[in-house]
């Protein structure tokens, strides 16, 4: 026997006999009527739940357009995003806030070329209000396919694909940087090296550009002090024994993110560089288990997922209901959280 | 300006002149239609990609009740359905599992009672051709709601929910405490303890009704010899303490995860406990990264996750053709994975 439906489907009526109300005091209450009192809306809605009553949303939402879902489209890897840190701090915080609005949240992921299609179809299929999506790499074919969607998109960072506008939410990765070079040419550094994340990633291009405008602006000599890494340990590892290799008189190295600025320290230690005496080191995310744990413990720029989520969250929602949204691109603040690493 | 549609929103001839083909091939391509060579429908999805154009499928969907799509739903608090590394590893299967049949996976959250009308009215809306549901939890009401769903459900182990038929597919739990007490008692040991799992999960449950049944069909002594974790490092030690107070001359451990076994080995050893000289550990899981990392490694019960997916979507997608699907329950095979531990 499936579980498909047998013959005693439950009614309104059942819905209604079972919480104790009048027809149209269920109806009210699972169309979210304002006039139903909360006791009423609470019995109505456990008791459709027990019974597993529902409306076909998919007919209604040819009418009023609306399913009360929303998509967090992650695309990268998909083995990448089960294993970092970060974007499980953005599942977790849009379960969260989307939660306090009613949403429903759905999770999908792009893992190459082949799924936006799939993606895309779906996405415009009268399926969700709308859509949160995170696609930073170059040549991600979704952000274009995504252009012409009739449902409102807010993208998590700045993408590639320049060809319409987007909302867009981002922290100043430039700004970040300044707040890293400017601590440390303050504390006396005079010879500052870079680990830079992969160039087709635009966040690591900010985070560069604010690294060499910095450099420039403070009168710091160490402008091609730049190794690339791949946000990963051993990508920040390697680059900084490059970096050595270089110029073993470096005094201080910014990490564009806190897995290679963790890298960074270890290849410091192997070669017999104390942190911060003779080298300092500064990371970026201040990723909340990680940041804290290094030894010694990293400085680093503090950006909250959250808050970007909240963000986008709240566009949103307000192009679903068809608000205008003035501006393109929001950019949220970092700050600098200094431990013993600088 | 939003990301809704401009009047230039691309037709299905676009994308045929995009792609090169004749209107009727576009169409054929899309729809998925055999008869069309492989370049034309690589050519036509590549084109209605890049024009980001698609079909309304929620329309379509109203006629042939088919979306694509196939929704996970995990029910445990969010928090830990992020944290814990089996859940990972069940989203990684069911999104592989998935891609090869080119269905569209759309993960959901059940992390308390208010979401799970909100989850059911989703699922019923003719937005999903299926869903694969874990949902372990005594108390949680959504395998009840799901019970009168139109579409069909597939759940991953038992649920507590007796009163619908329902497909399951799950591992042999008791056969793997029984795989376990056979080492240990063909091993020589003699007074075997147990970790058990939370008792209101059906897995815990079966585990520790296996490990009974062993002892007494192997007539060792020590069947009280039990105490309760919650399948996390931390209650794991707490358990093993606890045993160790109540009965210091026991020679063996039957931890039901591998987390509560990398516990007892914790408190094992903080107790001057060797292992296995002194006491042999068992857990079960064999988590492919930690199993193998504790001190020493453990010999553990071994699933794979992507087994149960596998046969899980291999159902789902026979009942959401209409197919009979024989059977409600299919139990997998474990096997035990012997490491230093025992």
């Amino acid at each position: 026997m499936s579980a498909r439906p047998g013959p005693n489907r439950p009614t309104l009526e059942d819905v209604a006999a079972y919480a104790g109300v009048s027809r149209s005091t269920a109806s009210r209450a699972l169309n979210d009527d304002a006039y139903v009192s909360a006791p009423a809306r609470d019995a109505v809605r456990t008791a459709a739940a027990r019974l597993g009553y529902t409306t076909n949303l998919a007919a209604r939402s040819l009418v009023t357009r609306r399913t009360g879902a929303i998509a967090l489209v992650l695309s990268e890897p998909e083995a990448k995003v089960l294993d970092d840190p970060y974007f499980g701090a953005v599942i977790r915080a849009a379960y969260a806030e989307l939660s306090t609005h009613g949403g429903q949240l759905l999770v999908m992921f792009v893992d190459n070329h082949a799924d936006v299609p799939r993606v895309v179809s779906f996405l415009d299929g009268g399926h969700v209000d709308g859509a949160l999506v995170f696609a930073p790499h170059r040549g991600d074919l979704l952000p274009g396919a995504l252009g012409t969607l009739r449902i409102p998109v807010v993208f998590g960072g700045r993408t590639h694909s320049g060809r319409r506008a987007q909302h867009v939410v981002d922290f100043d990765n430039a700004a970040g940087a300044r707040l890293a070079v400017d601590h440390l040419v303050d504390q006396g550094r005079r010879r500052i090296a870079t680990v830079s994340g992969p160039a087709e990633h635009p966040a690591a291009a900010d985070r560069l550009a604010g690294w060499r405008a910095a450099m420039r602006d403070r009168g710091v000599r160490g402008r091609n002090l730049v190794e690339s890494g791949d946000f990963t340990i051993a990508g920040g590892e390697e680059a900084m024994r490059r970096l050595l290799d270089r110029a073993p008189e470096l005094d201080a190295v910014f990490a564009a993110s806190d897995p290679m600025a963790a890298g960074a320290l270890r290849a410091l230690a192997a070669a017999g560089c104390r942190v911060p005496t003779d080298v300092a080191v500064i990371g970026f995310d201040d990723h909340p288990t990680l940041a804290p744990a290094t030894t010694p413990p990293l400085t680093s720029v503090h950006q909250d997922p959250r808050e970007q989520i909240r963000a986008m969250v709240e566009i949103l929602l307000r192009l679903t209901t068809g608000q205008q949204v003035p501006g393109e691109r929001v950019v949220l603040p970092v700050s600098l959280t200094i431990r013993a690493s600088t």
